[in-house]
């Protein structure tokens, strides 16, 4: 039987990112090119003991439908936290449980984007809000990262030359280039995004996984109307439960639950109850921590074996947190081909190719040094660069 | 701020059940008003012993990113199921675990409908369904149902007169009506949607919920290629865990794959072990078998409480499983302001409004039976009736 599918559907691609983890799901592989948290670090006893806890006293209800914006003493966690972190006042009224954060660019995309409109993106950009807008047929214009933010003269550019449904920013450890926008370019494109009018979506999955320098303000405390602020549990807590939130104005969140309605019901309830019991009874800011230190320590080795290994010419950026790291290829050598090497040495990392919008062929590339221990790293970063120094 | 929506979602309402169950999640009402399955029936011990082995024996995995497609165990357990109960082979490649059923919806809108496509629909429909295609602009033209199935002549009349991008049904204890297809419009139904070359969903959420009568035939046997047929643990589990699956043919699941990833990148994976786990270790028949005793009874206890009370000239449906039943109110009386009258005694159900997409102040309502236990439905439908005989 022949299928009609939607004009949306047609131009969006398969994840390029899914099928490299495939060929890297292999024990025999080093791989840098997963986004996946430390699994040892998962705190699976704390949460066994909260999910007991949870199913004991109040099972049936923890196991029923519930209400689309989630569990209400979740949200006010979550804004209590802000409060403690962020110094910003969130009514827990304006937070609404997701099916992880990827479901708050799908649901944005669906109450924003008509076919054609202008969504502004970070270059190079997350691939998961590539794929999302793409869905809703955004017409994307991408500004350069460079070490602290936004290339400030390029996005002063942009906002001349069209009007922008949304500006898509991760402000904090970026992915895919573990870049963090500085305190002076987060006031420079607040002011500018401000002037535009442009909703700006804030993807904070990394903030709390800092592990060098200070905190830096929130766009949402910059510009509270503007910003609808996206969070994540995934990464201080555990991905398995697809858990995250979205801090949306008013008139924002009224469209939201509808959407949000349409698309799930509601998310995962018991997840909820689970990860609100665990942050009760435990001390989250001690977990985070340890994670903290762990992540620090592997990028400190993967930027030594970097240094140690690879061309003098090879551009890097040095994140405060995260789990990310961004290369520039000397001599503009392709790192797609690169990656091609790589794969017979058993070594993997993401080509920079989907992470742009409009360039293919770059000699970019992503580097996770959050799921290997230090002696992997050196070990990896080895190979790479014995291969890389065949070809320079 | 002024913001600037999507056309898409401008035009789809808020939820009017969930405004309803609001007012009605009083302690003082009686509410047949809700969807829910029966609380007290949700196997608790049993969930909470799965989630302890899943945690001691498998915890980083089970709390780690995963596929997108879903557990495969879980998937391969669906198929076998579908073998055995259906007698029907169904490839586990096949299958795409999705955040509940609802998401299914979702995901087929988006790789299906362009603004205006026609979206063929039952009237009485599932109000999650209208919801669903209402953000893809969908352009609903609705066939009535009768006791056995849908109405062939309106059917065939309808097929002629537009070209159908989805045909969506729920053929088994229907929400809102409680309507089965009989065998014979199964067949009837499945000749003129093949001849016309529509895809089908085929929605299933109550389909193990039979207590009287016998299973039929699926739609997914009659045209595997041109079915999608989707189910759910909601109610034969518990729904807090959000999961169902999608079943489709390779090139429908190809564009289903993307859009998910686009959506949530995968479902709550640990929820996906533990009912695993839950399944492997109880015997699921055993606890269906449960269930559907309970809501016979108070589907009898309902219809029982109908016949005593209401004026003889109503009409009702007499479901063979699931959790709702359909009620025509005498003279045409105006269901929602009989639903107003009935607020202030502190009875709730849906007026039959919000389940059509062109009929607006309707005569028909829907009662839920799963939630109530019989003395409680007798004493409701009492009250109701009493409103009732006021007005007749």
């Amino acid at each position: 039987m022949n299928y009609t599918f939607s004009d949306r559907i047609a131009g969006v691609p398969r994840s390029f990112i899914r099928e490299i983890l495939k060929v890297a799901d292999n024990p025999s592989f080093i791989s840098f090119a997963g986004g996946l948290p430390n699994k040892d670090l998962f705190p699976v006893e704390a949460i066994e003991k909260a999910t007991i806890k949870v199913l004991k006293n109040d099972g049936k209800k923890a196991l029923q439908y519930s209400a689309s914006e989630g569990f209400l003493p979740l949200r006010v966690y979550i804004a209590n936290r802000y409060r403690i972190k962020n110094n910003i006042d969130i009514n827990p009224d304006q937070i609404l449980i997701t099916t992880g954060s990827q479901q708050g660019l799908d649901l944005m995309g669906k109450i924003f984007v008509n076919e054609g409109d202008h969504v502004l993106i970070e270059e190079p950009g997350y691939l998961g809000a590539i794929q999302a807008f793409s869905v809703f047929k955004a017409n994307f214009i991408a500004v350069p990262l460079h070490h602290d933010g936004l290339e400030i003269d390029l996005l002063h550019k942009a906002l001349l030359k069209a009007r922008f449904k949304l500006f898509y920013s991760v402000p904090n450890f970026q992915n895919p280039s573990g870049i963090s926008y500085s305190e002076e370019n987060r006031q420079q494109v607040a002011d500018l995004i401000t002037k535009a009018g442009t909703v700006m979506i804030e993807d904070d999955p990394y903030g709390e996984l800092r592990f060098l320098g200070t905190r830096k303000t929130t766009f949402k405390k910059l510009m509270p109307d503007q910003v609808v602020l996206l969070g994540s549990f995934s990464k201080i807590i555990a991905p398995a439960f697809r858990l995250g939130w979205i801090v949306a104005p008013d008139e924002i969140y009224d469209k939201l639950i509808i959407a949000k309605q349409a698309a799930d019901l509601h998310s995962n309830y018991l997840g909820q109850r689970i990860i609100y019991q665990f942050l009760t009874d435990n001390d989250i800011d001690l977990h985070i921590s340890r994670i903290t230190k762990v992540y620090g320590s592997q990028r400190e080795a993967m930027v030594k074996a970097i240094r140690k290994y690879f061309p003098k010419e090879t551009d890097f950026t040095l994140p405060e947190g995260g789990m990310f790291l961004w290369l520039t290829l000397p001599q503009g050598i392709s790192s797609m081909n690169l990656f091609n090497m790589c794969i017979e040495k058993k070594v993997a990392f993401v080509p920079g190719n989907p992470f742009y919008t409009g360039k293919t062929d770059v000699s970019t590339l992503r580097l996770n040094f959050s799921c290997s221990d230090e002696k992997t790293i050196e070990e990896g970063i080895g190979r790479i660069a014995e291969v890389l120094n065949q070809i320079v």
